[in-house]
């Protein structure tokens, strides 16, 4: 019997929906020994992985799933991660920032505090520039977010250039060709080898001095010290962080008073137990089936 | 010959916009006696009335006509207004500030200067309510922009039900009805005999007091004494004012300091001559045919 161990702070709403879905035969344990597949956060998956002798299957809750890449760690079992389901809740927080800057709704709160009719222009989205760098499920949806408001949507990616929305790709290493001209550089790339410190000075110095950079992929692709400097020195316009090398940011770390620059905790895109329940399901029954499962890490290349 | 008369503080960029256009048989003057053609702004327009003997038709570079509609004043001409150009700009403003209240902008700006890591869980549009008041134009872009966010979009209006975008219509004397259950109210409606408080106790009664109300439309809609006792009383969340009663507001106003209302000084959506003198070009063109001209404004219904 197919036999499921959740692995989760959330571990009883996990459960709860999973029942609720009435998988055909599915077994749920609180026993590692019992279990050929896992649902959960990759940090406790990661810890009980030496404890799963019968593991054919781990879903992860999240889109991030470095926790598992070290070569340390066993591989022999299939990986799903979570895609699909935070295209949504990350283009409404990039569209809200982006907006928030056009709109200059922080100075017009200052204005209004200080009882001015501040009838400063406003920009606008439309006809500008966003850069995306990758475009897998969750850039994609931020493209065709951009289309909705009239904006020219770049893309920079490893891989395929299989996005509609985008209008340009550039691929390695075109990267600094690629920022010339954007108004706004936004990062959803994955925490692997070949993503480190790949926004760095020479991207900021490629940048338009007006640009704004946003980072909801992960803190590892941001040299951290040369984002400082580019703020300091008015390289780019500002940034806003979803995401840093350190989480928590540590209380003395410069981050938390940057000039322009925005810190949101990884709050972007949190993971809804409805979605991932929806999600989870979905390759329960090509699982069943023997069928190739949806959503699948690549071990090697860590995404 | 056509001759055009141009009342604007940016008369000079119309001018050359206009020109670039090379519009047939069009001739340019700074004599109203000379003219039958008037482009630009309503306070200015009015004020020239009397000295236009050869007037035939008047283009405004605004959506808003008040200024023109004083039954004291001569309606022996065609007024035009401008449409279809404000829809997207006041999409971003409407959709900055319904994004910035559900992502907590300003709440995660605070813990950062207080150097908290707030993972407080952010709000989505996804699934959420938005209430048109006034479905016209700007109110058919609002609510493809809320469709792109995966929302339910009701509309309220004494018009037509022409846009695709929205799910249930609400009409007189349904406007209570309408009110429930929204999580957006966004009033679009513009200055008439018939819009004035439309948005009073009773609305914000029957509003869920988790209801955010934006305004973009014309101030008279709404009792501002009513709206400053429902924010005091918690009877909605929040509420975002680009245009008020009074403008600029006086700096006695209570609105300068209401909890959570946000002003914007009637900056949601400006007229850019680019778009404007795109829009004259095409009247122009049904104009010198003797066609039906596009946007024309019914002095009846004031609008």
């Amino acid at each position: 019997m197919p036999t499921l161990l959740i692995l989760s702070t959330n571990a009883d709403d996990y459960a709860q929906l999973i029942k609720l879905a009435q998988l055909p035969d599915l077994e749920f344990t609180t026993e590692p020994e019992d279990c050929d597949i896992v649902l959960g956060e990759t940090n406790l998956i990661r810890d009980m992985l030496p404890r799963l002798p019968n593991l054919k299957w781990v879903q992860t809750i999240s889109a991030g799933v470095e926790g598992l890449m070290d070569p340390a760690l066993r591989r022999d079992y299939t990986l799903t991660n979570a895609r699909g389901v935070f295209g949504e809740l990350m283009s409404e927080y990039v569209f809200g920032y982006l907006l928030l800057h056009e709109k200059k709704i922080f100075e017009r709160f200052r204005a209004q505090q200080a009882k001015q009719w501040d009838r400063a222009e406003s920009g606008v989205l439309r006809d500008k520039t966003i850069g995306l760098l990758g475009v897998g499920s969750i850039g994609s949806y931020l493209a065709s977010t951009a289309k909705h408001f009239g904006m020219s949507v770049h893309g920079f990616t490893l891989g395929s250039e299989s996005c509609v929305d985008v209008d340009v790709y550039y691929h390695e290493p075109q990267i600094l060709e690629f920022a010339k001209g954007l108004d706004y550089l936004v990062s959803v790339l994955p925490r692997t080898k070949d993503t480190n410190k790949i926004v760095n000075t020479s991207l900021f110095d490629a940048l338009p001095s007006h640009a704004v950079f946003i980072n909801v992929g992960r803190g590892n692709a941001v040299d951290e010290s040369d984002l400082i400097t580019a703020l300091n020195e008015g390289k780019i316009a500002a940034a806003v962080l979803d995401v840093t090398e350190q989480e928590p940011l540590p209380n003395d770390h410069p981050f938390w008073t940057t000039p322009n620059l925005l810190l949101s905790f990884h709050t972007s895109a949190i993971s809804y137990p409805e979605n991932i329940a929806k999600l989870f399901a979905e390759n329960y029954y090509l699982y069943i089936e023997g069928r190739p499962l949806k959503y699948q890490v690549d071990f090697e290349r860590g995404y």
